[in-house]
């Protein structure tokens, strides 16, 4: 693994070489191959899928391993996509001269060796290998084991773009040991790697995150909260709450507790029952909520539960304050949103909650790369810092001082 | 010290509630506070200085640890200083209306708890603290122990003006176990503390890196090097070179290697070498100085050493990508420099060099916040996410995005 990931770090060098219009054409040979290697990299995910029935994966699992004729062309579209996106790369964030004369220029530049742990669908190799080679950053990849032959299919393929064009097939690679010591051992490794980003079940990140002494990235849990305040079209609350949880109910993103102010419960939570029932999802609730609708009974541990399923906490809360209390308890810092017509409560609501996005009058689902306009998207990231939120190809640049002087020394 | 974490942490959200107005009003009352209470820190300060003297702390520690009534009024004006500075928080950084009309912002906000790991000088905790407070951040504090009763004593004075203005002691404070036991809880309280920053010596920086699960911006060593290129003017060269060793050893901007082009060496390295003689520096060179001056041998041992001492290895390399070569291996990311009149091998330098300051024509020894105009500086970080360099208030702040909707929901 140390050998590996040395030559990781070695060939990242290279990269600075290369120009953007360079790397676009090679993404764009990547989206090709991908496409004339179709039937090869379909006959790799086959071996997945016959080791998947054997282990009797979930159809759901099953179904996100899958790679058919359509779904290869959607990766390589979206290789296509990064290609056409502006270089990360270069852009000179700030700049000034100083009092001793010197002139700085701030400049975004690759993180250099990334290593990325994830799951189940192989798109993620090409699309997170694409991202990385955009940005100029070495990718050490380790996908899920069920998906491992899927994704040595792709990753050769790229490789053998990368070879093509005289570059390093290290600049793309599957880590060699993908075992959990493989594992264990990458994250160790922080004279070669620069940065971990960690996709996966709550398990995976604590793992990563408390083991890690390379710099993490994490993509963790989304416990997002609607509140609907009194002073909230009731109209537009509802169908903002519906679309938080029903729309897409298996994604971080979406609400698992509904926050109702109490002074209008009577009035919405009836109405709110009638459109989740219509949606066939499960409700559960606090005593006071379970005094004017029929719900099961809602505990601590609920509150506190990702269910990423169609099934729905709600709470009675005494207006705003309470909303903001049990927020502070139960929220994740990912996405939290406020209903209401009240320009004071909003503000209040929006600067007393820390969470990566903060809504008023809108559906969490919003929180992702497409949605906030950055185009392709690394993940979502719950960092407080480099990082938060939505992590566009800009989260996977850092920066350094490029100061030009003419003789000056300190004085 | 989970319980006293936990009562930081809930104490951070008060600091939502302070206008900028009163946080400046606060920051003046705290140094007018420790100018009334010169003579109690001073007799606290005497502990500490016994102590020392029966440690048999060197003569430099002593005088670090030393205060008296001129360092304390320096350490109220650094406060004042502080308090002049603009907010950081709730700049807002950006924003933009994305294509389903949700209006964007994304605003400064604090990091909320900053554990702050540091050594002899008691003017830190006072500097730390401000900065955190101005920044709208709760601070705990871990001195080094030589220093503890007069940081004890400085934390008192400043919490006794938070309670006078009706604000939880907690927002300041030092840790309650100073043992290493008590170190290795901090930072791994990932529940309670958002931000380690180590400032010390690398055997600290490298067990803080190791174990800590909360994120850590360290502030690690600089191995910092200076290239005199053939085409450089030799007097800039010359000058740039004593300065960036000799001006002040003993800190992490300081060159600690001198890479000179062979195709100059013969007529710069007897000039330089005049010029280290009357510095009283003490010079090491690989065979081929030696093959032209009289100094004596550097090891790779030596190339890999931030002396921190008015010592200086130095070696010939030919051209600029031996200079980048030897700068990969030896380089620690800090400060690096090239001294040349040609712009094309400027420019190589400046792009294949990756630290956080690459210099034409300067001296490294202009890394600090106060060179780089940002004002007061929480340190210089080494880490290559988050804070970079000289590490301005700014660097204590993250950010959210406060998302303004009207009725959105996700198609």
């Amino acid at each position: 693994m140390e050998a590996f990931l040395k030559e990781a770090k070695n060939s990242s060098r290279i990269l600075a070489t290369i120009s953007g219009r360079e790397k676009n054409r090679i993404l764009k040979e990547m989206a090709q191959a991908l496409r004339e290697n179709s039937s090869i990299l379909i006959a790799q995910n086959k071996k997945d899928m016959e080791e998947g029935e054997k282990n009797k994966l979930s159809s759901a699992l099953m179904d996100r391993l899958l790679l058919d004729e359509s779904r290869i062309d959607a990766m390589a579209v979206a290789i296509e996509e990064i290609a056409a996106l502006k270089d990360p790369v270069g852009r000179v964030l700030d700049g000034w001269i100083t009092e001793d004369g010197l002139n700085m220029q701030k400049v975004s530049i690759p993180i250099g060796v990334i290593g990325i742990i994830y799951e189940s669908r192989p798109n993620v190799t090409s699309d997170t290998a694409a991202l990385c080679f955009k940005s100029s950053n070495v990718c050490v990849l380790k996908g899920g084991k069920e998906a491992q032959n899927s994704n040595e299919g792709i990753a050769k393929i790229l490789q053998d773009v990368l070879e093509a064009n005289d570059l390093p097939r290290a600049l793309i690679s599957l880590i060699p040991d993908a075992s959990r010591e493989g594992v264990d051992k990458l994250i160790k490794m922080d004279k070669y790697v620069d940065l971990i980003i960690p996709r996966g079940g709550a398990g995976l990140i604590k793992h990563v995150t408390e083991n890690a002494t390379v710099a993490v990235v994490k993509h963790d849990k989304g416990q997002c909260h609607t509140y609907i305040d009194k002073d909230a079209k009731l109209d537009n609350a509802i169908a903002i709450a519906l679309n938080a949880k029903v729309q897409r109910p298996g994604v971080c993103n979406a609400m698992e507790t509904l926050l109702v102010d109490a002074a209008i419960a009577k009035e919405a939570l009836p109405q709110l029952k009638t459109a989740f029932d219509e949606a066939h999802t499960e409700l559960k609730g606090d005593s006071r909520t379970q005094d004017i609708i029929e719900v099961s009974h809602a505990t601590d541990e609920d509150y506190d539960t990702e269910y990423l399923a169609n099934i729905l906490n709600i709470k009675v809360v005494d207006g705003v304050e309470g909303a903001i209390e049990h927020i502070v308890r139960f929220g994740s810092g990912h996405s939290e949103a406020i209903i209401t017509e009240n320009i004071t409560t909003a503000e209040l609501f929006l600067n007393a909650i820390d969470a990566a996005a903060v809504y008023v009058n809108a559906s969490t689902r919003f929180t992702d790369g497409g949605a906030f306009g950055f185009g392709a998207e690394v993940g979502i990231s719950t960092n407080k810092l480099h990082a938060r939120g939505p992590m566009g190809i800009e989260g996977l640049t850092t920066y350094k001082f490029k100061i030009y002087g003419s003789g000056q020394v300190r004085k």
